[in-house]
């Protein structure tokens, strides 16, 4: 199995309803450190996994939806969670895969991760397949 | 499948036992940094895979009975190579989900990864079921 | 010169007002890894620039003062730039000095850096002379 | 399942053949930080995955026939592409394994994985069984 | 003294000329990260050393100049060392400051500094006044 | 003014005596990632500060003689402390310079920085001309 990643980062505000986030139930913010993992059993004609131009605009593009803003707002009712993000940001990014927005060459791709890191000490991820 | 990672440190000595480990026989000793990673395939219903505060604790909790200890003594007789040390800590972390001590919720997790970085050039990892 | 490291991190929300700014005058987020660097010309009786448990103990306590906050509440009316925060945080760990918090020892402290990491391709620093 | 990795890196030019690599069709080069993963059922009788020194010395081996080249010489007529690459040091790992040269227990290795950085925003893997 | 830091990186072939260099003085290439440091006495008037936003475009402006390049024909003759370009690039950051390219407050910046990172074991700094 | 730097790690046992030390009085160990930064006003007539394969061979021999070692052997009655061990790798770097070890372009060198990173939140430097 082959894959290739590439990182971006996007800044936001938001909080979180429930008692076990405790100080983080207050209106905080975060930045995520956003890894995308595309995975491909096989290299395409080219002997790349996907186009990593289109890779990473697309990554960008899909944070920039999310970039310098507060979760409260854009998910209302959420709790925006670092996990919730995660799968957010890959299901956005698999549908960007069926658009054709990474090349006809992404449609061979056989899964996705996406890993967001809150801090030095603390990072989520969430894996599908495509 | 989604998960979360943890990390935090141990500063321990040791020695091994057996010519493969060449200067590595002597008592010598190391920092592992310390990455906990919580696997399950949906998130509760708090939108989270485990509790991160307890997770957190909880690794802390189980480093803290290594932490500034000459292993040789800890574990008599053991080689407490990198790899013997990440199940160690595995195990430990897997006896504390089912005591319950991450969380009721935590009983839905799927499986754990523990990895020791040794130096910036080498680390070891454990990954199991739970 | 002598000089120890201790890091920590915080996880806030804020906005910024002035047109520089463009979309970060939204509120948003920050997670900012913060190193404090004590540095020291000689090194005191027991071998050491400060002691390095009371460093990491008043970092993290002066970061509690802000963790999980909306900035624009604790510093209304100030753009609470990564620039200004890590001169706050600076500022207020050379009071925490002055104070004995970080031992009598500490009080031969000749400067101190503060660097704040706002992602993996941006960071921030104030140094200043104790 | 247990493993261990090793890093070291390599330093090459080449070029790339193909619309989908716009300017990196001209030759450029990288240095590649090479992340070479050993995986492993159970622990050998020394309670290792593998000798932590000879995996060291082998993958620097590998990666010595490819120090400081022009990958368009080394590799006539192939996109040497990041994806390509991990998986040909590790096939050449992987050889490395089977002639005995990382020792008779790295026989028992159940796979390998090689990851290739070739910046801080961006790396290729390649996972494959022994 | 305040300081900001941005970072990108460059993807380049070159080769050197003299015994000193070794295996270097073949064809080969490197990956470079790149930071920019911009330092300053006081913040201005929104609180900032530069804007970071001019300071990103500008470092990378600079980069494109040399990215997907063979230096030995941007630069003839020359050894392209680390330390070389690391200089290079400051020199340009500061004209592209003289040309008001990161706007008029940084005209008030007191210094830059340029650190290049080869590989995740060797790096270069350069270190100038405005 | 130019700087290049060179890392390598070191893995040693060792105890402190002093209250201020804690639990660290127990006989524990640490890794010590360490990078070496030589300084130099002007690049040589190879345009470099200092040659990086000599640095690295000369940083790798002075952490030979402490590495896999008991430090309270090796320094009896001394804290090795991160900030004593900073001063006794660069004194021993200067020392090498000195004897022409690292070339005779090194007698140019300015001055030296020793880091040690002890984990992932903690490190220790020591810097002086030479």
């Amino acid at each position: 199995m082959f894959s290739i990643t590439v990182r971006d980062h996007v800044m936001v505000a938001h909080s979180f309803q429930g008692e076990v986030f405790g100080p983080a139930q207050r209106l905080h913010g975060a930045t995520f450190v956003v890894d995308a993992t595309f995975r491909r059993t096989d290299l395409d004609a080219d002997g790349i996994v996907v186009d990593i131009g289109l890779a990473t605009e697309q990554l960008k593009a899909v944070l920039g939806d999310l970039n310098y803003r507060n979760l409260d707002e854009v998910f209302p009712g959420v709790n925006t969670t670092t996990e919730f993000l995660a799968k957010e940001i890959a299901d956005r990014l698999v549908a960007a895969v069926h658009s054709g927005a990474l090349g006809d060459g992404a449609r061979g791709l056989a899964g996705l991760t996406v890993t967001l890191h809150e801090s030095h000490v603390a990072w989520a991820a969430y894996e599908r397949e495509l």
